[in-house]
């Protein structure tokens, strides 16, 4: 398996393979087909079986998928067969929301630090965390080796503090600021921008 | 134009574009080139210009794109050239979070209501709207012929409030449950979930 070979499309389905697989397995479910797991994640068989043989041959022609043995199979290519620490930047109503989130469990991430620069957030207290101030932050990270960050600060501020995760190390940030960021080659973005998403629907409206 | 015609993957390049080319405007800056929006988001000159044609020819061969020019015709495109009305369902973190961003504004939505179903929510202010009951939502969105709708309720209710707006008849829901929705065909779907997007960047890690 390399990681320059599989197209990034590909990569971006098998979180979603997981979320429903994870779903069947919560309602008693242990086997799956392709047709059956396409049917509730939207997307063809043909694309499922070519999507996921490009990792192996993890199910069986007639009988389909074990589900609990797919799960591990995805959860370990996409490296979430660990737990992953995540701090989360900026402490406005996105940042108490991601704080509070009970989402990240048993999926792969543990957030373990909240920042912010506004000094009447500092020392507050969101759920169980402490805010702490954005200017302890680098060595903070560094000290810690958190690799995963979520930023949630205003579009302004954005880019001065992707740098300063940059230099922290991190090498993986989920950007809900409404702006692109620019970063090094070995850094990785996803955006969450709600206004994008609706505005996709929209077209077909 | 025809909404047949065109892929939906490049539909959903148009609000990247589209919110790169604003910030440009903010900043002052009124002509672009494939090429320099290419390097704002991450996409190939190339593709963004074989995206734009799909519609027309907005930009001239040397001279490239004047901006406000092209940010009107994406809005026309995206049907955001007008503000549609929102609601949100569900008034916890999330939802809180939703009713108060502001990130909408001058994109083409407006949240008109919010709803829950937890007696407790319901009456309570959250930035300028009172939570309303769930039980009164279907009278109460289509009495407003509101079309699009956030769901930010917990996943076990998810498929349930959903068939109530397609019921009320919303045909763009933008669900941030962390649950794959059955709609019918005419209804759209975007998800918010993020883990997913962090599992897809830490395969790379």
């Amino acid at each position: 398996m390399n990681a320059n070979k599989i197209p990034d499309i590909i990569i971006g389905r098998l979180p979603i393979y997981l979320r429903a697989l994870q779903r069947m397995t919560d309602k008693g479910i242990h086997t799956t087909s392709s047709q059956e797991l396409g049917e509730r994640v939207g997307i063809s068989a043909a694309q499922i079986r070519k999507d996921i043989s490009q990792f192996g041959e993890f199910g069986k022609q007639g009988t389909g998928y074990r589900i609990p043995f797919l799960i591990d199979k995805l959860r370990e290519i996409l490296q979430i067969d660990r737990i992953w620490d995540v701090a989360v930047v900026g402490a406005g109503d996105v940042g108490h929301a991601l704080a509070r989130y009970q989402g990240f469990v048993n999926r792969g991430f543990r957030i373990v630090m909240v920042f912010d620069s506004d000094q009447s957030k500092v020392g507050q207290q969101i759920g169980e965390f402490v805010v702490q101030d954005t200017s302890d932050m680098i060595e903070a990270i560094q000290k810690a080796g958190v690799k995963v960050a979520m930023l949630s600060v205003p579009a302004s501020a954005a880019q001065d503090v992707t740098d300063m995760l940059v230099k922290a190390g991190v090498k993986a940030i989920l950007n809900y600021a409404p702006i692109s960021l620019t970063v090094p080659d070995d850094v990785r973005v996803q955006h969450i921008d709600p206004a994008t998403h609706l505005q996709r629907m929209t077209y077909y409206l």
